[in-house]
């Protein structure tokens, strides 16, 4: 999601939401803050610090250090944005302000790599789903075309996904109506740490 | 590694090595930097970005936001330190300045997590070594006692770990010479993405 700057500098660039950190708010509250006064995103699946950005040429004029942040919402998510805001395929930016493009392939890279090791595709995922549709979110995070087979296989092995008993509605075109599946938990984690290295019970580890 | 303070705020309490972001450089920069010129540290084996600590009353006095890094060295590492500077197990901290403790906390955190799906092991350990020491080198890490078979069979089987061809010199009380092993790799990675989702070839994912 992208506002487009009107006035310099970087004019009729493409922005990522954000602003100045106030005197009393640290940083995950200021851009919780910023995302719902400015572009009413509210309703964040995930939030974790990405990186700090703090090249020291980045902004003209007073330097700024950035800290970054990958935000997630559901895909049936539909806030009222600004009209100067939209969203953006990744793979086909609008030509962006700033260090902002460094910042969303980061973005990118991080969410790649988390959906190979946890079960973060929860947090793309609207509350049920059919494979194929889950399938799309899939591609679409990781820039490339994943198998649905494969995808619900290795899902379902390390008890990730579960069937929800429902179909999805058949189409105009009729078929055989879709199973609907939710993911298990909300809330990330490892989906294979090394076993041996699991902590004692009643320890736990996350991120 | 920590340093005593000699003066207020937090008198004799004991600091993560670090200090102000200079005009030209950025923060990667700047914690390699504050290390070699203050505690001699130069060999770090690993390095990333942990989190932006930005309470706003975490110091005294004007607003500081620190960025924090998790910064390895090798456990043969022993560099020459100032007065003020000591190594402290992580489990047995001296008093500490002002958010420190949360920022080791959240340091060992995130190395105990990567120790259980990365090979982030090759950070901690020597050229080669044996797998009792590299036993003692996880236990440390983690904050409690690892099986050394288990450890051995579970780095090996997923391609981390290979023996070097050698063994260790007996010790005094003599028994049998214990087997040399050394990580594969010197750079981090995930040990088992999954596999439905990995990149077409030439492409890559990182953390």
């Amino acid at each position: 999601m992208l506002w487009e700057r009107a006035r310099e500098p970087h004019a009729h660039r493409w922005s990522l939401p954000g602003g100045g950190l106030g005197a009393d708010e640290d940083v995950e509250a200021s851009i919780r803050r910023q995302l719902a006064e400015k572009v009413d995103v509210r309703q964040l699946s995930h939030v974790e610090q990405l990186a700090v950005f703090s090249a020291p040429t980045r902004v003209p004029g007073p330097r700024v250090v950035a800290t970054a942040f990958l935000g997630l919402v559901p895909s049936d998510t539909d806030p009222v944005v600004p009209s100067d805001t939209a969203w953006h395929p990744v793979d086909a930016l609008p030509p962006t302000a700033f260090d902002h493009e460094a910042i969303i392939k980061r973005a990118r890279h991080r969410l790649a790599a988390k959906l190979s090791y946890t079960n973060l595709g929860f947090a793309l995922a609207p509350p049920s789903f059919t494979i194929s549709a889950l399938r799309s979110l899939y591609s679409a995070a990781l820039g490339y075309k994943v198998s649905a087979t494969n995808l619900q296989r290795v899902l379902s092995r390390r008890g990730l996904l579960e069937p929800t008993g429902g179909v999805a509605p058949v189409g105009p075109s009729g078929g055989r109506p879709a199973a609907l599946f939710r993911f298990v938990s909300g809330e990330m984690r490892v989906t294979d740490p090394f076993a041996v290295l699991r902590p004692p019970a009643g320890r736990s580890l996350g991120m």
